[in-house]
């Protein structure tokens, strides 16, 4: 455990091809925490009444400086999760890319859902309401994806667009990552003109407690596992004022492959290993359980893609140890390990793993149906849909369902379909989950408890409504409105 | 107390105009209420897949029965809560123009947020979203408003529109006009073709709790006390898997009367006490707190129109202990009564009330700033309007907010109307704060603890999207897709 190594007061610096960890930032005081969110507060008016174009000069400045810094963010991001050049150059392209998205999306502006009536009288009645942005948000970024969910991710992004000041709890997966983007973001903002306050990173799980406990801070976002989510839920829930905690936490998602479309189970094996084994399994979109047809060959096929596929290293030793101890008790759970692939030679590396279990052990509250960080996956073979149907209700709902069918008159599509909808806020058939593309279309977020809040994505253009809350102005003179809904409309977006 | 004279197993059926009480509708007994959820979620997708049209169609045809029984319910609600006859006609009649308002709104889909996308590839993906209903709902109808919020309400209108299996648990206050109402519905909702689970009525504690416990239940709507809506929070909370609760709770609604404004303390003082004495004083939205610059004569002013108000009756022998409780714990908290209105010979019959205090003594946890129900209302006059603005700023966060200005350039309002917006869920200028149109650009509901969830209105076109979740589909085909995200698009809403 690299953590006790590190200094008392410091974040340490994983290196995890090596194992080694350096000397991180120091974990932000009391004091500065305070100043911190005090002066988010004192530019929360400032943020949220200038107009969408400003706060797009800002976020593209940010994308800017984000694009430019490329080379050394990504070496950086390497040295402190082993993600990889080639996944960190792209993750750090689409980083860029959503920033300037949510910046688009704030400028359209349907996310304020303004609404102007004069309702007939007597007396009429000017009624107006727009989306209003709460305030200073705390995001704490993810450990995967540095980038898209970290210091800069989707989060703040959109917690930005809709004009809310953001203080980010660094992750200590990566904490010198999280204080460089924060450096470089807080530098391109100021040449902006925009507020000093409207973007700050701190350090140190104290430091992330004090943020949840903040008077100032109007909203959480958290990317995660349960118990990191379940943790600030309960903390926000004890303020005087609790605020709303939009956590996204892992689950298992389902992969479920038809009866018809087992005969293609070579090429959905690959697709599944390859899902299960991207970004080190560290992708909250992995698919941990796939259920085949039996005699389709499904637990062979994914034994030998298995096999077949390098060792990878976690993002810290904790991870790494969570890892192992978790295939131990799923191993504990009633299931058997079909196939290991290869190791690194050093670092915190482990094995991409897949486990075979029975259909009946997959009950509620087992290991089985929890989620386990990394690369590892269980297979199970049913002999009816309908039982699989079964397992697929009692799991715990998750953020993505996959389902492989045969074209569109395979009569199980529909009941599949309806099952993974009922459960899951994405249903993707004949592809891999993985992916989360930063669109109008896109929702990520499911049942409780993958999403503390259902109704919410943390991805795409409804990202920004987590972060404002509706307010009503009647008969309110111009003086008395925000921007939004003057008659002047500083903000030209129309609405009515 | 009289619900101790009801026998076990049956509400009492209050008449508040002689304090007596008569056998109301049998507690639903767990067999029946687990049948009655049942039904509810077995007709959800038939429900949930029904056309906006079909929906439409019953929400009218309940509004005809609701109409078209108006003597009858309307005598029954007389009886069962005294507000008197002209204002439970009016608000049967808004109640059906409600119902009418939601069917046309779910009519026009943009609560769906439908959104079809093809991502530019290779490969190309096909993504699609929309906001799903998400199955049975349990509304906790509220006792203050016994059409617009009771059975056949905003909560119910708006679920049902939105697609989902609504079953209600009939409030004490009025439990045979409850059970009245769902016969009616069921009756209208049968005649036109609906589901037989679409609509249910329980009544009796032990069946609400069975309720927010049942597994088939996927959402809570509230509108009540703290107290029972941090109850129901806190049962859902326990569940395995928890559920979102809508509540909207009690508290303290200000006004505030700028220096400026002053001059017209007759007036202002009349409308005040009008709002405090609507309904009883039974109203979410009734003013609790005048705020008024010293030296204009506010307390007088109150004094003599809180005078010459009529007693009133409150619903329950309970309620009517509380105000008393309430208004005992007012006066030990420092506040000294300014008037008294008049009193009716027997029965729940309460003083309309008005007490004074000083600014200095409203506090955080101060009884003094807490809701109490009835027609009572507090008056504090300030000297300065910063000092005003910072009692606003200790007290627990409301509904609706209330400032009166002197026209659009009096310098008090922008401040007073950023505090209160930061605050409440609705800012009124110069005008009762006690209406709640139904209507698009209307939000009805608040920072927590007003509301639990802030970003909710339980009120107007908004009001739908509690009910559903959203779900994106990925390259799905046809027949994996709900009726709303069909390229043949049955429900022929467009979207995109």
């Amino acid at each position: 455990m690299t953590a006790t190594t590190a200094p008392v007061g410091y974040d340490a610096s994983h290196r995890p091809r090596s194992g080694a960890a350096g000397e991180g930032p120091a974990w932000t005081s009391a004091t500065d925490l305070e100043a911190i969110v005090s002066a988010a507060a004192a530019c929360a008016t400032e943020v949220g009444e200038a107009t969408p174009r400003e706060r797009t000069g800002w976020l593209q400045a940010v994308a800017a400086a984000l694009d430019a810094a490329g080379e050394e963010l990504v070496a950086l991001a390497d040295e402190e999760t082993a993600l990889g050049i080639p996944r960190l150059s792209g993750e750090l392209t689409r980083g860029a890319v959503n920033m300037r998205y949510y910046a688009a999306v704030g400028e359209r502006g349907e996310w304020l859902r303004v609404r102007k009536q004069r309702l007939p009288g007597p007396p009429e009645v000017d009624l107006r309401r727009a989306n209003l942005p709460v305030g200073p948000v705390a995001v704490f970024a993810a450990s995967n994806f540095p980038f898209q969910f970290g210091v800069l991710g989707h989060d703040t992004c959109s917690a930005l667009a809709a004009g809310c000041p953001v203080v980010v709890k660094a992750h200590p997966a990566h904490p010198r990552l999280s204080v460089r983007l924060g450096e470089l973001a807080r530098h391109a903002l100021a040449e902006t003109g925009a507020p000093a306050g409207a973007l700050a990173v701190v350090a140190g799980f104290e430091a992330g407690l004090a943020l949840v406990d903040s008077p100032l801070i109007r909203a959480v976002a958290f990317t995660g596992s349960q118990r990191g989510g379940m943790a600030l839920l309960e903390r926000a829930r004890q303020r005087p004022q609790p605020i709303p905690v939009y956590a996204e936490m892992g689950t298992v998602n389902p992969v479920l492959v038809t009866p018809a479309a087992g005969a293609r189970m070579g090429a959905i094996a690959e697709e599944f290993v390859g899902a299960v084994t991207l970004g080190a399994g560290q992708f909250c979109t992995k698919p941990g359980l796939l259920l085949t047809p039996r005699g389709a060959g499904g637990p062979a096929a994914v034994a030998e893609h298995v096999s077949a596929a390098d060792g990878v290293w976690l993002l810290t030793g904790g991870i790494s140890a969570a890892y192992s101890d978790g295939i131990a008790d799923m191993e504990r759970a009633g299931a058997t390990v079909l196939a290991h692939g290869g190791s690194q030679p050093e670092g915190y590396t482990v094995r991409p793993t897949v486990l075979k279990v029975d259909l009946d052990s997959l009950v509620p509250g087992s290991r089985l149906l929890e989620e386990c960080f990394g690369p590892v996956a269980i297979v199970a073979e049913y002999d009816r849909v309908d039982a699989a149907l079964g397992v697929l209700a009692r799991m715990q709902p998750s953020l993505v369902g996959t389902m492989y069918a045969e074209g569109g008159d395979d009569p199980d599509l529909p009941p599949v379909a309806a099952r993974l909808a009922g459960q899951t806020g994405r249903v993707v058939v004949n592809g891999p989950s993985t992916g989360v593309a930063c669109a109008d279309a896109m929702h990520h977020g499911g049942p409780w408890p993958s999403t503390s809040n259902p109704a919410t994505t943390s991805v795409g253009a409804e990202a920004l409504g987590r972060f404002t809350r509706p307010v009503a102005f009647q008969n309110a003179p111009e003086a008395a409105l925000p921007p939004a809904l003057r008659d002047t409309d500083p903000w030209q977006l129309g609405g009515g």
